[in-house]
């Protein structure tokens, strides 16, 4: 699929804010359910918000999918990660045989999962694989850039064009999967360059490296910043230099469910760069996004920090693939029941808020 | 029912460990299964733990109930509490008419919710509702002791009896919820008696009382414990002078689901109070646990530090009635499905973490 950099100007103009008259109303429908002010907590912040993106007092989010998207990452040479690249193949033919980590929450949760290849490095094409690779695999960021802004708007482009996909198949909700040999390194660089932080403080041990692998992924995190250093000069260029084919495809999904006003339930460490990339080249896709969990990777909490985002679960989970998102689709779903099917105190009989002379928050 | 000393002495002798041996094994398998060790963080505690909860490698928790007791408690005289005692019985209706936060977040895990009257002030008779009231409400513990150590002995009796039915009607795992106005502060004070910690320290809001009522409300509990003093001798005794017939019913039920194997998921700030007096009583049972949420209700935290615990949860719920229980068996029964239904290193043709020399956790 082409997509250039009038697309995707087009796309983050079409990006329009969160309803907050509507998420006012909701406010006011939360408060008269029978229980004491703001004592669901975050469910009801959830409610609240997905009231403002889907501009309805009764959101649906029965119909759920999570678009997972592999890539492998040039990167991987340099001996960053405790496990080699054939494994990405290998996750993705476990994903489409329904084994994996994802395929067992998504069904849990009711959600479908669609796998796409956005650039694999060796040739996949199975039944139900959604083939869209752009290039076999990204260039080592340590020795240069990850790939062209060309190859990056593609990246862009086919998430782009299989959450739209998604959303005409009446999702109401997506959830963010991946899948990348050495993409813990590029999400790294990704944040690190994008917060200004420290290597030595974003880094983790990703599938779990020890001690001696960890002080050599920060090494090779600094050497990628500095190569890369005078192409650091826009959130697309950033992207190509440092990202990955599958960091830049969530990147395309996000900012085109947020065009469409769905909400984005945004996985792990790795996703969360990609919603990084998003909201710098659109402040407002931040409301549209829920973030499923505080990732193990240690430099989650520092992503979080910076940003002044919480996440819902907190599991320890370092996986990706979607199983964090997965999970938070259920609360999240709660959260919508919670407004739509509780009993109001006049419905109930109960003495409410106001008669009681609470103050209303 | 009647419920003695012996009985309660027979329930506990017959609680027996977790099995460490199927654990173990439990272990093995997860290592197995197409992820780094140790990915699913909390999600293969849980596993694990269930497995050697019910002696098996492929527990079963599909069959959920939910037991939420009633009951009053004499100390709001005192003014503790934001809402009047009314709204007890208005809210056991509200459950059995389906329209409170709990029956929606149940049947959206798929859980049942049974609703007992171990103790409303006010006589109820209503279809569904399972009427085993002991006393119409404790007695005020500013004044005295909130029950006689036989009224104890008859609620633990009751959440015996109803947990048992429950285990007999195939639940293959409880969810605690309570409900009861005024019992924040019943619970804060065998908190406090329990763990030693100043009333200021783990006493909170509740349903929302303003500064003036929270420095009130500590003031009631520190004379509670002054009043009581010569009774905290034991952990029935404690219970019986501090607690509340609904949370001496959750102890009954945590007790009876430990002695058959039976995992509980606590729900909140009261639910760990009851689970607090179990452990006292019996410390094996602590193992057959699971703590839902970290509650918004600030000496929750506390509770959390002083026992070394950690909670599933972190969604600032401050709701009780088994609203948070129900959340966590979404996550435990993932749990299980993780261990169950994903696909092992051989059987996916994955490079698994034997053959890449990665150490065994």
């Amino acid at each position: 699929m082409e997509f250039s950099s009038n697309d995707l100007d087009d796309l983050l103009a079409g990006i329009t804010p969160v309803d907050v008259d509507i998420m006012a109303q909701s406010q006011h429908k939360l408060d008269n359910l029978t229980k004491p002010l703001g004592a669901l907590g975050k469910l009801e912040y959830v409610a609240k918000q997905l009231c403002g993106i889907q501009q309805s007092l009764a959101p649906s989010v029965a119909v759920k999918k999570i678009l997972t998207f592999a890539g492998d990452h040039g990167v991987v040479a340099e001996g960053v990660s405790a496990v080699p690249a054939e494994v990405t193949p290998q996750m993705v033919y476990n994903f489409l045989s329904g084994g994996a980590g994802v395929n067992v929450l998504a069904a849990h949760v009711g959600a479908e999962v669609r796998v796409v290849d956005v650039g694999v490095a060796v040739p996949l094409d199975n039944d139900g694989l959604i083939c869209r690779k752009v290039k076999a695999g990204t260039d080592n960021i340590r020795l240069g850039a990850a790939m062209s802004e060309e190859e990056a708007l593609r990246a862009i482009g086919v998430g782009v064009e299989v959450a739209r996909q998604a959303m005409d198949d009446g999702a109401g909700i997506l959830g963010t999967g991946e899948m990348g040999i050495g993409n813990t390194t590029s999400s790294a660089a990704l944040f690190a360059a994008f917060l200004g932080l420290p290597a030595a403080e974003i880094t983790g041990r990703g599938t779990g490296i020890d001690d001696a692998m960890l002080a050599h992924k920060i090494e090779v995190i600094d050497d990628a910043l500095l190569v890369n250093k005078a192409r650091l000069t826009s959130p697309l260029a950033i992207l190509a230099a440092l990202g990955g084919l599958e960091i830049a495809a969530l990147t395309g999904m996000i900012l085109a469910a947020a065009q469409q006003r769905v909400a984005v339930v945004v996985d792990g460490f790795i996703s969360s760069a990609a919603a990084l990339v998003a909201i710098r080249m659109e402040p407002k896709v931040v409301d549209f996004l829920f973030f499923s969990h505080m990732s193990a990777e240690q430099g989650h909490r520092f992503f979080f920090h910076e940003v002044g985002l919480q996440p819902l679960l907190h599991l320890d989970l370092r996986l990706g693939e979607g199983t964090g998102a997965a999970l938070a689709m259920n609360i999240i779903e709660a959260s919508v029941k919670i407004l739509t099917e509780m009993a109001t105190f006049a419905e109930a009989g109960v003495a409410g808020a106001e008669e009681l002379g609470v103050e209303q928050a």
